[in-house]
């Protein structure tokens, strides 16, 4: 830890007074645009710097800043707005269409991790629950730095990149139910109607905003629109139905993103450009804090032994390669290609893992350096995904699809 | 206080749980534009009905929410924000035209209030020291009221809004040295030399910016642009340029938002529409949250017996005409139109005599109830304000300025 005495002094005076709040907003937003400059100078995606930016400021490197309750709460915020965007940008019934295939993506694209991570840890001579909730923790794909990048590079319209946001949505519910099971297991005892309950609701408050949200915001939007005195009224009602929703998912189980998601695709056909840029703008603003923010949570006391750092690495292949494989077995259908796509797009975990592996450290069932090395996990698939993205666009530029047509190649990978 | 059940379990429950954040944000942001919604159909300003939701949902009437770190923060990141688009709105050669009456109408109007306020407290029979922190909390004007309404309303080119926005950047200054006059003389030792860096820092800080900052940024913006990779450069500059000055107003002593305000206006004539409607998407989810938040703050203890209610409604009549006689006597030079303007413009105290309360209350120079009432009076001044603008403006009606002309009365007012 080499912390430099200036900033290091200005944080620790400012984060107390009343300078908290701008410069932590400087530091986080200035750092992550700074890296994403530097590795787009690198011909690397801009938003692993933003990531990287977290590293450097957060308490592994520099230490001008850890994750508090504003940091994450904007992080939070940083996210709903990204998936709120990608939201805007999809049909639902384009959607709906890849429902099944989807389906089957994250279903392999669950179960393949959960059975390599939970293996692993029983090879390593770990406890049985330990490895369970290992094996938990790398299920879910967290659906934010895909989006970023696919949404940046203007790839949004292609079938896989549909696949890969329902697949997302569909892992999110799968996720929920698995550490439903998991943590009832641990527990002892297993409520299998509550499960059936729970699994229940977040299909069908996914299912039902998904299919009807649209049909009702076309009929709801014009004609509150036309009441409301408000000035800025599409976007006050956007945004209500943003919060709404997000609130909704958390109580339903699923996470608030689900429901940013859903509020931004039901809104889709319904709002203007207006609405776009004015959230476009809130987006640009905190998705840095999102990025930032999960490289602030890296820890690298994972790497404080040998034995530590080799469980961490082979955590960190298996976590690729499981959903890689699993999530590409389950898209064969639709091609190599889009199989290739899928399978890199859902490798990134995210903060999804690490809330996982925070509740086994609550439980007592989860050590600390395992702890570490699930968000060590968690954090370095997000890094390594954006240029596997750019690798399987790369290597497969002989079979270039249709909506990509025209578009040089350089252009499309320039655009972030 | 009526706690209706269901909202208080919602907000109990998840306000320590991953609903935390998008439940707050829902419950500010829609219940601040439902009663903007209300005040603006009832004919009035839609600003008073978004800090009432504030006193509404806040621990004075229906308890669901308190003001916390969270959304102390978003309330001050919405205020950066408003100024930030005012000072885009707003030419820095034109502010320093006025700069000559704006200084006037700013010490008049730092004099006189101080000067009531500490009179009716010693009048009242309260220890001296006390009565000095009730007039120095009565000092400062919060210029984000008056500015949201004048934007709202498309009214920043009169020549009285310059002045009511100059004059509260230099009442910013001269609050901090009253401040800081009145602390050291109830610590019995004044010490002129820190006193006269301070002034001086303070103002060299925004002169500099004021006089130099949109030139500068003429000159470097369209060249960094140039030279970086990143996309929405223009805005990460204007962002990391508000951060930037943010945070260096506080280090030397005014407020973040005259940082911000100094910012946007650095940035008026070198910033494209781009950066207009992104900052402004901020600005529109962020504002309702600086406004509620004032609302939030509302103690009606001041209100537990006759004595103490008849001291607020003292000190309340006392703000508003004190600052509305000190101001409006400052700028008499401008004719009575403008006096009057600016008089009822500087009449909102906001967050600042919280601050100087809060720290009387903190050195124990100032007792719970006089802080009350001190939170009740700078509340209650934001409520009042944009009614008596509109005001203001009604009753000159015959002397219609050229830059109005043309506007019906009626769309003037209905902006907002």
């Amino acid at each position: 830890m080499w912390v430099t005495p200036l900033p290091a002094l200005l944080v620790s005076s400012g984060l107390t007074g009343p300078a908290a709040i701008p410069l932590s907003m400087l530091l986080v937003f200035v750092s992550a645009k700074l890296m994403a400059e530097v590795f787009e100078r690198l011909n690397q995606p801009g938003i692993v710097g933003e990531i990287f930016a977290g590293v450097l400021i957060g308490p592994s490197v520099f230490g001008w800043l850890a994750p508090g309750e504003f940091l994450s709460a904007l992080a939070d915020l940083g996210a709903m707005f990204l998936l709120f965007r990608v939201g805007l940008e999809v049909k639902s019934s384009e959607l709906m269409k890849v429902g099944g295939t989807a389906t089957l993506v994250a279903c392999t694209g669950v179960v393949v991790p959960f059975v390599m991570g939970w293996a692993i840890l029983l090879l390593w001579g770990e406890p049985s629950n330990e490895a369970i909730f290992v094996g938990a923790s790398m299920v879910a794909t967290s659906v934010g730095i895909t989006a970023q990048v696919l949404s940046a590079k203007g790839l949004l319209h292609l079938v896989s990149s549909r696949i890969i946001l329902a697949a997302a949505v569909i892992d999110d519910v799968l996720g929920l139910l698995v550490l439903a099971v998991v943590s009832s297991l641990t527990h002892g005892k297993l409520n299998i109607l509550q499960l059936v309950i729970t699994a229940f609701m977040a299909v069908a408050f996914t299912v039902i905003v998904a299919k009807w949200g649209t049909h009702a915001m076309e009929r709801v939007i014009p004609h509150v629109e036309r009441k409301l005195r408000l000035g800025e009224s599409q976007f006050v009602l956007s945004m209500s139905l943003l919060f709404a929703l997000s609130v909704l998912a958390v109580y339903i189980g699923v996470a608030a993103i689900v429901g940013a998601f859903l509020a931004g695709m039901a809104l889709a056909e319904s709002t203007g450009p207006r609405v776009r840029h004015l959230s476009n703008g809130v987006a640009e603003l905190l998705v840095p804090f999102f990025l930032a923010g999960i490289g602030l949570h890296v820890d690298l006391s994972a790497f404080s032994n040998w034995s530590n750092a080799l469980l961490a690495m082979t955590i960190l292949a298996a976590a690729i390669v499981s959903k890689f494989i699993g999530c590409g077995l389950g898209a064969l259908g639709m091609g190599k290609v889009d199989a290739l796509r899928i399978g890199v797009g859902m490798i990134p975990r995210g903060e999804v893992g690490m809330v996982v592996a925070q509740m086994g450290l609550s439980f007592g069932i989860i050590r600390q350096n395992i702890y570490g090395i699930v968000v060590f996990m968690s954090v370095a698939t997000t890094i390594v995904a954006p240029p596997l993205i750019k690798l399987a666009y790369r290597g497969i530029r002989p079979v270039v699809r249709p909506e990509l047509a025209g578009l040089p190649e350089e252009e499309v990978f320039r655009m972030e």
